[in-house]
């Protein structure tokens, strides 16, 4: 961890922290004013955390922090105090605060406000979006999942390669690429990496696997299509019939969903309860 | 692995196997064929290993294989039989074979051969060109690199995304972009993950990265230049200054440069060497 803005996230702190100096950093998610006291939420990218400000202490520090607008990102320094009836158990008693960015406000739309938020104004907010807790848990189960398919494959001694994403000719029919002026040329995007995986087969690197850029230029007015989209793409040579690759795949899908299992906090926040799989 | 074709890979066979029935599979390299005893080099991903034809023990079974053109792809059950003066210790008495694949003759270009190859033919036939060993190293060492940069990253926090690279407007200038056609609109291919990046910084993500291919329609004449690239690509938040990133990539420079380190036969194919590293 980088010491000068934050030595612990929110959930790296505990008992052996109480009664420590501390240095956390975030979003100021609620601030919540009684007059001589004042309770801030601070959110990083673990969970949230209660600082808790009182006039007496001081007053100059409190009344910078309680002014401040929600979302604004601040850094604080300060005593970590055991307190049961605090959310997770300890409260962070200021002693020196940075501010680092004072929002905007209003802000064009809340992060934990349970008003609904139109998609459009979403889309155009999407980095406030984001810091939405069920939208950050996405992305991390997404990263877990990644790698969990990556380490399978990597078991089951497959390598990883990247192939090229500008093509010179359609790879399954030519009406849904996208075109790419290439210089004086036409070439296309890559709608799959199916034949670069076949050649690679013939080289003898036996099985291959990518996180592979997929571009196809379907019209649609669905919500299941992507024009462009990500996904685990594999090619395996040597096989006896389809059920070798099958078997494969089955297991890896495995692998994946049990690592998304892991990620409870990130599933919870999602309202998604993940049975248990085993392979047909 | 998938037993059919293969038990083993050449470099699995040891003093286990010896006595034992084993099945191997790849590629022709190479055969000497001496009239009552023919000796097939037999290549596949981690390498190579002889199969002795005798023509006395299964005459039928020995001008079917002697028969056949360098390259072509074949299964051979046999005994494995310990054998000092063969190359890896052992050679594989063949009891059935399958021919996969018979390669034409003559093949556009040799895999082992010592004699010169002009460019334009190695591109025009990649996919034998991939069977070099020496070109096959820089797959692997890639894989085994790529790997280890992110193994580092995660264990520091890092999260993996895969951000648009279909994008509508230029990140930094407009003369070196790539132009899709976007059904009725114009769109760009990304020259980085720049803004997407910055962009998870601000939704509190923190530290986020991503293989991310770089499209850049500069024209050049250097070899030095690729208008389609990846590169591992990071961005970190709360940094007291831009030492703290320099400390992430000079750590994870090192430990790709030791992964690539451990890639002993490879390197020795290409004629590499590397010497020791430490951070600076």
């Amino acid at each position: 961890m980088i010491e000068k803005y934050r030595t612990h996230y929110s959930k790296e702190i505990g008992e052996k922290e109480y009664n420590n100096i501390v240095s956390v950093a975030g979003w100021i998610e609620d601030i919540r004013n009684l007059g001589s006291i004042a309770f801030i939420i601070l959110r990083d990218r673990e969970g949230t955390l209660q600082i808790t400000c009182l006039k007496k202490n001081n007053k100059e520090l409190f009344e910078k922090l309680v002014s401040l607008p929600r979302e604004s990102v601040i850094s604080v320094r300060g005593l970590c105090k055991e307190n049961e009836k605090v959310r997770n158990g300890y409260e962070i008693l200021p002693e020196e605060a940075e501010i680092l960015s004072v929002s905007d406000k209003p802000l064009p739309m809340g992060v934990v406000d349970r008003t609904g938020i139109e998609f459009e104004t979403r889309l155009d907010n999407r980095f406030i979006d984001l810091r939405k807790k069920e939208v950050q848990a996405i992305f991390k189960i997404r990263d877990k999942v990644i790698d969990s398919a990556k380490n399978f494959l990597r078991k089951n001694s497959f390598i990883e390669v990247h192939t090229p994403k500008i093509i010179a000719s359609a790879s399954e029919g030519g009406t849904d690429l996208f075109k790419v002026e290439y210089f004086e040329k036409i070439a296309f995007l890559a709608q799959s990496p199916q034949l670069y995986k076949q050649m690679l087969m013939a080289t003898g690197l036996d099985r291959v696997f990518e996180i592979a850029w997929y571009f196809r230029a379907e019209k649609h007015n669905t919500t299941r299509h992507l024009n462009e989209s990500t996904a685990v793409d594999i090619e395996m040579a040597f096989i006896t019939n389809e059920e070798d690759v099958m078997k494969i795949l089955e297991n890896m899908a495995v692998e994946m969903w049990n690592s998304a299992k892991t990620c409870e906090e990130e599933l919870e926040s999602l309202g998604i309860e993940l049975e248990k799989v085993k392979t047909p």
